[in-house]
């Protein structure tokens, strides 16, 4: 049994957020065991698994990476779309575009302290998809 | 055909380990083609695929990883845990948490130097937790 | 169902390579909704989603994770194969080893600006299989 849904975030700024709730309120009925896989439609956003409790993790999460891939390197050739945009995609890559998660007892199994993250690194990302593809 | 197991590894020191071996014994059995998919319920630590030969390289991840994210950056703002728990946060994401490996022929399908690492990044991390999914 | 390829990469230079098109010719036919498991089975070369359309991300993504894991670092101590060698290791982690892809109305459902990258990270890696894994 495979099912699949596009589900569409709502815009965000520029950071990480929380979306396991807003991800797992469009699934629907869980099977009793599988997995779930989310893919992200973009490349200059990513999604992981990390810590859902205290906020400030996400905001190191911020400083981190720009520490890791600086806006304005001089090196850079790809610079159209702005600073922020090839930093995104190095990013992106980092980060991941797809993950997937196991289903066990009707629910998804993750670790107490896991969460979803949308990684969005563009200053104006706007509503970004996911294509959730649940295999049972 | 869907068969789900979860398996404790032993708590290990910080570092990187090859447990490939500690994983597929307690698979069971194979089935003749499919995929093996590897979820750790821990977001301060990762697992990834890498040389399985010679110890070495386990010993310069620990180097590179620890120069790619430094404790006691004096940003950090979730710092109650102690100096190793952001960084891990961080590093749990550029490893990633999960894995999907391929079943040929009634066994996984790892290149001849591959090997499955878990990446202990906590100085006391203690036992971790994997959810292993077989998909046939 | 279960369908397995291995499929052969032509050997390509030291750098990032779209390859959607290589990969997705040796598939065949496309079920109507499933996923698409690629695993690369080596440790020096990575495979991620990024654009497909200016080669200049291309050209940056070379520069840039040469900058996060330069070559010829004091601390090394996996140094016998090379200089480009320990690098490619970190960067397989960093990029990953393998992809899963949504498929949805008989076709691979990337977004528009998506393709599949094989990094290569050796100045002389030859060339690589990648195990397709499809299933719907």
């Amino acid at each position: 049994m495979i099912k699949q849904t596009e589900i569409v975030l709502s815009a965000k700024n520029r950071g990480y957020h929380l979306i396991t709730r807003e991800i797992f309120d469009q699934i629907g009925d869980w099977p009793d065991k599988g997995l779930l896989h989310l893919f992200i439609k973009h490349t200059s956003a990513g999604i992981t698994i990390n810590e859902n409790a205290d906020p400030s993790v996400r905001v190191d999460f911020e400083t981190i990476f720009n520490k890791l891939v600086p806006e304005n390197d001089p090196d850079y050739t790809h610079t159209m779309e702005g600073p922020d945009d090839m930093p995104a995609h190095i990013k992106a890559t980092l980060t991941g575009s797809e993950l997937t998660l196991p289903i066990t007892n009707g629910r998804p199994n993750l670790g107490t302290w896991q969460g979803i993250y949308l990684c969005e690194f563009r200053n104006h990302g706007g509503k970004r998809k996911i294509v959730a593809t649940i295999y049972s």
